[in-house]
């Protein structure tokens, strides 16, 4: 049986995922739906796929599940319409940037039933998903500290910053997700550190864009997170799990395995340096999982629960940079 | 325009190239043919095409390419009979196991003016092609020592080894084209050193299990192969190239890239360890190389002169080692 | 002209700058003075000096300067009185545990004239110095990110960790001094975590064993430290570096570079496990820059006065994790 | 007890020797010989040791060995006239460039029954013989392939060249000892190829810059050696031994483990790049072997017949180029 697949806006994000329902065996994409009459055009045309309203797609009997690619503001309110209307649903982080509006949309979704799986792609690596298996095996014993880094390449646009609810909502809360996936526990105090050293116009815009976060577990179990906006070597990701019989690191990518020597020494390319190279692999797995998900009608690995957790650690980050003090996340959730 | 394909032989690496096709844009798989039906099914049933005879295929309208994994000894045959036929051709390596029946055949084909590419599938590898696009680039100067390590996990079964042709023509001839390649001369000489030491079963059989081989160019250049039937390490493919001003060199891939510590040190997971997920960007680059020629009607990045070349360098080296001289190529091209 | 050196104190320390003081051109040991007489005779023994009281050192004219390696109550007493009787002063750390009595030794020092260098070994590590020349070349451009990860093999013992200050005055302390070292501006704020997962009488004598610290300068440069007392697979002395253009990195050392390959993967032997084997060269150019200080009557790398301020930074830590929130620097200096 | 050493030839590689000495506890620096009067007076006022004629360290009761490091063609001598005066006797490889001249000095050192130890460095380098240890270990299973890249970062002199007695006997003499100390059984057939790339007037003065040899022993195990006068990035020294279990390598040392990150990629420094920074520790262990061989009377870990074998070896791979043939040591040794 084929799932049938719509993909609710047709901008960078929603052709990524395009592009993988259709490598993913036992996936088909029926519709795209953008008020951008080009974008929705271009994507149909590679894909050969019809293009429809949210409207008609919400009513659609050809159509099984929708994947929400739309501005975050519009996130909540799709995720309702379709929960109601019985599709799975695929939805890109965050589903809001106020808690209280994630917590409400949660609990419409519980009351329909409905499968929402939110989009944490980093999970769905490979490399992550064999560090997190040699933890899960007991091979490095019980969890001590997290290390994550996270750097993007270089800032995105101005204009991007402003409506993107900031560093911690919009880059960090992958790092978050990842981080209480890999303690094993739930976070307890936040504390967060931030600055502006990349470009003086993203502090004018309210934002940071280099930030050091410290997440601390009821045991005392610890993750250090640290960001930046400009990391000019390339996409920067790199995990590594300190516990108490070892250390599993997973280690960045590069496009070419290779490796020059010359009179000025040993040297590497750059490494991948965009999270659609970068996470190709995972974007794949991440659809597979969603799939499998709503076929076999079981919790998909990444749940709006999760969408609102990582949520409520980027409040607590802020909250923690403004009164600069050790948050506690039960100050957010209540 | 989509490039329509038909496949002959089912068998392992008939269904390699038949995913490779799937994957292609701009290609088709229409047909397979393989006198095993159980194989011919189950391939035509996964990409949904046709099962054909080999003459069915030959009179097709609606096929414009063939890919030839039957067995070696049918291979010259079909590219004939193809190349008459007006078809691109692709041909699994070796053309034959006979240098005089390799001329035969190139002559054919180019009396009939048929494109006729051979899978050299390493010169498609992505970070093979890196290193030797840092060659192209100048950047270590002129190439002086080419080193090649190239070790299959386990030998193949007994059977294989007896009809293969030997390691020089089986496994080996993969590097010869890869030093071709790199040197960028051709190869003079031939001195090779032969042994058998993974399996007497082998040698038994007439052929080597460990092997090494140095070529020689007229100015001097000069590759060094190793190879072996079994590092149980993994698949261990690498290349080192030492110029005037520098050297570059490709590495080993693992699926995951972790790294895990513990009391007795660091740890790496195996590489990975079969050709097929080793090579299989490679393979997708390859049949994506040959669509390219023949629909712009240019001379494919692997001819049936590299074949017949990577095949008179698997003669010297045999009679390298049964006469235990240096072999100059002319002994074996006439 | 060879400076004339005794050692206070012949500990594990004191044996480690009996060594490096051997080993070094223009230096000799005339001298070693410790209450209890077996470790003096020892010292004595293996480096053919004499034995004296400290009163004896302090009024000998054949001893030009001293290495003090006394317990850490004693260091303050010792460096005022030696800075009196003009002699050279190498300390280790720390000059004391208490601010203010660190602050009025270094105010006699100051009165005396007398050269105090403290012992900060990492400044001297080959490795850390040429990451730190990479810095000053401006090959990464201004300095945003400094994380360094300091991890012991394993715990002290508890007598040890009852007198030792606490973690991070005995052990961070050297971490707070390499983060000022390359930030190149001094701490304004100080976040930090601490945890006990590794031993829980750890705990009960009042200390922890896992930190994790922020440090932020005036204009937003941070530092990341993190700390454990336990790391099955070595001894982990790393630092890494970001600038607005490049990023800088020093790696581990293994006391054999090699790598195993065997069917469960590949292998590197553990790190060096212990400061006296990671830090041999760094407490050799320690010593040489000491006795260049002293001969040229030049300020030493490493003073009383980044004694002092690591010390505080310390204490910084210690008041953020009691009182859950960041503390300005200026609290605690004043 | 101390052992007292004359140094014969105040050289470059005697005042490797004497530094070594120097540093070896248990061993001190009597006397040194040197026709020229300015490098035997420079060594002397380094290391505080008398000059004396060879004669004089002949006849002297306060010279327990000698380290000959005069002119390749006055080893064979020496080597007798110290064996009759009863002093133990470390010498620089080779012993002779004939191998009838080694043969009989051999013959005369047995007859006096003298210690005599060659200098074959790199078995004593920590990281090479952490290698071999492995190997001993049975880690790696029986050998099949030694594979020994070894690579001067630029050629000697031409005047050296001249009287080095080429490449195979200067430089791979030393490959071919570690190939023989690795195989596990000694060497039955070697085939050579040698070109001239790096420097034409080296071909004029009738040497090679550019060599690979295959060495062959009974049983069929393989090592191949491939040795360049010219590798830019530095000195470039690594060891692969593939087993029926696993692999085992020894990489190349840089003098800084850092690494650098750029808009270009990732950086390491050059190679150490010379002989004596990246065989310090070579050379001090070796030196305590020999003081240990002298000492216990027992046989020194590389001998008189290491030399002659590692100089066979040089002579057949020579022939082996002569004649384009593999060449069978007995051809060689008679």
């Amino acid at each position: 049986m084929t799932m049938r697949f719509a993909v609710l806006g047709a901008g960078r994000i929603g052709r990524v995922h395009a592009k993988a329902i259709a490598a993913t065996e036992g996936a088909t994409l029926i519709a795209v739906a953008d008020p951008v009459a080009a974008a929705a055009q271009s994507l149909a045309a590679e894909h050969g796929c019809s293009i429809r309203t949210i409207g008609e797609i919400e009513a659609a009997k050809d159509v099984d599940a929708v994947i929400i690619c739309t501005p975050t503001d519009t996130h909540a309110d799709l995720i309702e319409r379709f929960a109601r209307a019985g599709k799975g649903i695929f939805c890109e982080k965050p589903v809001d940037l106020n808690v209280q509006r994630v917590k409400d949309c949660l609990k419409t979704v519980k009351e329909t039933g409905a499968t929402l799986m939110v989009g944490f792609n980093r999970r769905f690596d490979p490399h992550f998903a064999a560090l997190k298996a040699t933890i899960d095996s007991g091979r490095i014993g019980d969890v001590e500290m997290v290390t994550i880094t996270s750097r993007d390449p270089s800032p995105p646009p101005y204009e991007y910053i402003s409506r993107s609810g900031g560093i911690f909502r919009d880059m960090t809360i992958h790092d978050f997700d990842v981080a209480r996936w890999l303690l094993g526990e739930e976070v307890e105090t936040v504390m967060a550190s931030a600055s502006v050293l990349v470009d003086p116009e993203i502090g004018k815009r309210g934002d940071f864009d280099s930030v050091n976060i410290i997440l601390r577990t009821a045991s005392g179990r610890q993750a250090i997170i640290t960001n930046t906006r400009r990391a000019v070597y390339g996409y920067d990701q790199r995990i590594e799990v300190l516990g108490a019989k070892g250390m599993v690191a997973a280690e960045n990518l590069r496009e070419a395995n290779i490796e020059v020597a010359d009179a000025s020494g040993y040297h590497k390319p750059p490494l991948l340096d965009f999270f659609m190279t970068r996470y190709t692999a995972a974007y794949a797995a991440e659809i597979t999982a969603f799939i499998k998900a709503v076929t076999d009608k079981t919790v998909p690995p990444t749940t709006g629960e999760d969408g609102l957790k990582a949520l409520a650690l980027a409040e607590a980050a802020l909250k923690s940079v403004a009164e600069g003090r050790a948050v506690r996340l039960s100050e957010i959730t209540g």
